[in-house]
């Protein structure tokens, strides 16, 4: 297989700015995919994720296979077509979610049967299926292998038997995946929070060989303090010239110290939940748009942002809008929300890109610590 | 008061084209009015209301001056600035939502004393209350007089002493707007499915004087039939020099109807509401997405119409959209319902300037009662 060139432009301590050159399209990084779940983005066009900056999207695996099906998003021309989103685009492998989300679950080495949350039909996802589905019928850019994502907290001996699981799966993922033009395939490493376990497998994947590689396991409950030292323990020993994606993180601060620490890819729900849940995002943390006192505050969100969600709305609006649990309210919190997120990319990108990342940093570390939104 | 200049500048038969000119715009007639019941077109940005053809708006004062409060939106710059809706915009006076939302409704002579459906708490909506709400505090461009709703069926004496009602509080609304520049008041004709009543409800209107008038306490379960037989009775009474506003009406063929009878004027939720609950507006009734017919049918919904939600979108992802209960499948549906209502309007409004609305009547009603959506 032909992994998607991979250039680092600039470098500043373990953080690193570049781009993924993918057929369609480049994916600057450090990158943060919007989760489109189900084929969309939720409560936003895909007009405007890719205005708000996002260079790629991720896809749900598990949702896409179980509605509409994943032979029928092929037979309709593939997920990007199907869903409108001509750019990259990630799909997980399905593991996580059917661990999350389905029920009656059979684990096997083959892999896991389990029963949709929809219609309580039975499916089976084992490495190769998962492989079959992302990369032949949804048609994604970027595969992920199949693996097994172990609760926390773990024991040892759980995480290292679920750990070997997955990187024999990893194997599979690879054999069924095999030499393609215009796709990748990335590896996960597991190991819960066990330095040593993290190591092994991240050692043992790259012997494997994938395109890219991702932490997984990760913003399960673990903190924010045991995630870092985690990333501390793996990413060193990740290839340098590879992406290195860290699953399902995070919040704003997670995304400086991880990008800190040499991360280069990210996804999660966080900034469209939050949407629909009357929140929006900001270098102070989280903002409740409920609370009373935004009932007659004039302001925009965050006139700094070049998106009309963050700009043309006044506080009092959004608080309306939220109080009174119109759509509109979670139209324009996720669209603020995804806005912000690929502002904060972006400002990393040019602070590292400018070698003063380190700065960046601590002055994003000190809003976040104060959490003054005014 | 100035009554806003209404040009009409062609006839055909009853049917007439036109423009309103208002200090915020002009509003060309026949014209469809989306409904932003809390200061939003549910699920719309205003943008779009604005692209998909929209001149004028409706906002629900029992709904805004529960929440956020009639002084509130007046604290911040009035409901056009709070909402982001710069166009004309007309009020309801907040009687009809009274008679189907609110509890514990007290009639007397002096208006309607009742409890918020949202948190219980008492209000007064006199005549004077909701002018001064409409005009003064959400600064409507055209208000409209509190009226009692009857509600269907409804006996000939008590519809009578409903009229009655109706018509003082019709004079107490015009003497509380007063002589106003820039800003219009429009009398409700009742008096529910007796022509006899309505043609006196009618005149006596007219002896008090308004700038427009609505005909009210219809679609309300009295079917199509009776509906066009209370405008054929009605109609030819109001003035021909001012604009005639069909209030909560309709469906596609109620427009066609009521236009062919000299309505200028029309709103309903319809087109938002279906747009949330899975439905498409089309020349041959609704379309409902949720059907397994639709599951691979690639095709949009209506290429002919200007608008990116009728016509860059599969009925196939629609489908999925509706079924998996995602935001974007309201937003698609209402955005495309109220481009295909506008469009309506505006192929209406051809049709009378170009004499052959006749035809075009005949021709709808064809599509309308074939059903053969393809």
């Amino acid at each position: 297989m032909t992994a998607f060139p991979f250039t680092i432009s600039a470098t500043d301590g373990a953080a690193r700015t570049g781009a993924i050159e993918t057929p369609r399209g480049a994916i600057r990084t450090p990158a943060f995919m919007p989760v489109g779940t189900a084929g969309t983005v939720k409560a936003l066009y895909m007009d405007q994720v890719k205005d708000a900056g996002a260079d790629i999207i991720l896809g749900n695996t598990y949702h896409l296979m179980l509605r509409p099906g994943a032979e029928r998003v092929h037979k309709l021309g593939g997920l990007h077509r199907f869903s409108g989103w001509p750019g990259p685009m990630l799909t997980d492998s399905g593991g996580f979610q059917v661990w999350s989300l389905a029920s009656l679950r059979k684990m096997s080495e083959d892999g896991v049967q389990f029963s949709s949350h929809i219609d309580g039909s039975r499916h089976m996802l084992t490495p190769e299926r998962s492989i079959e589905i992302q990369a032949d019928l949804l048609g994604a850019d970027i595969s992920m292998q199949l693996d097994e994502c172990t609760p926390f907290p773990c024991e040892k001996d759980e995480a290292r038997a679920s750990m070997e699981l997955s990187l024999r799966w990893g194997k599979r993922s690879k054999a069924a995946f095999g030499e393609r033009d215009g796709q990748n395939l990335f590896g996960i490493v597991q190991g819960s929070v066990y330095d040593d376990l993290r190591r092994e497998s991240a050692e043992r994947l790259i012997e494997t060989g994938f395109d890219g590689y991702a932490v997984g396991g990760l913003a399960v409950g673990e903190g924010f303090e045991t995630m870092c030292s985690v990333l501390d323990a793996v990413v060193p020993h990740l290839p340098g010239d590879r992406p290195r994606y860290l699953m399902g993180v995070g919040k704003p601060i997670d995304l400086v110290e991880a990008v800190a620490r040499g991360i280069d890819m990210f996804d999660c729900v966080m900034p469209t939940r939050s949407g629909r849940h009357g929140q929006a995002w900001s270098d102070y943390g989280p903002v409740n748009l409920k609370n009373a006192r935004f009932a007659e505050d004039v302001q925009p969100l965050d006139e700094s942002l070049d998106c009309p969600a963050s700009r043309d709305y006044s506080r009092a609006y959004l608080h309306h809008l939220v109080r009174s649990g119109e759509y509109l309210a979670a139209m324009l919190l996720s669209w603020h929300n995804i806005a912000y997120y690929q502002s904060l990319m972006a400002r990393m990108r040019a602070a590292i890109a400018a070698g003063r990342f380190a700065e960046f940093r601590r002055e994003f570390g000190a809003r976040w610590e104060s959490g003054e939104f005014e």
